[in-house]
């Protein structure tokens, strides 16, 4: 980990249906290009399931400097608008930090 | 991503129990600790829920070199025993590759 005392880490994992997979990606660039101008943002990547019938086709693990900042961000007015083509692939979202390497 | 070409990684999200975490926690050594032996074998981080509720109360993010080297580490002879105590919290393993940040 780098960048300010270990950031906390978003990781969402969404359902995403096969053929879908181009959808759901527009609708994650527009959303991350929204959160990427937020104050506490750091970074964020979007994985894609390589293995058969995974549970979750997308996980986005992305960093944020606090709660307070991620919570700021996605209750911010434009946050709804961009993150709507999102809200019907099932999202599994929750604040974590490192406990073991 | 530093190491050897952008190696795959292993996102395995469990269902934990509150309460249980400290047996979590030392199951997940325990596998650990056998599989950071094993060839293509690169790292690995343990994530725990700062969020209340969460759907998975830990994710285990862990890169390896090749589908081929995560496949055999979980195959070979040793693995079953060692994972044996996280069985019970049932996992939602897959190998991803990185495709936006």
């Amino acid at each position: 980990m780098e960048g300010s005392d270990r950031p906390l880490v978003l990781i969402n994992s969404f359902e995403v249906p096969e053929g879908r997979e181009d959808e759901f990606i527009r609708g994650w660039e527009a959303t991350r290009d929204y959160l990427e101008a937020q104050p506490g943002y750091v970074d964020t990547a979007l994985h894609q399931a390589v293995s058969p019938n995974p549970d979750f086709r997308f996980v986005n693990v992305g960093r944020w400097e606090s709660p307070q900042a991620f919570q700021a961000a996605i209750q911010s007015a434009g946050f709804r608008g961009v993150s709507e083509a999102l809200a019907e692939f099932r999202p599994h979202p929750a604040l974590y930090k490192i406990v073991r390497t």
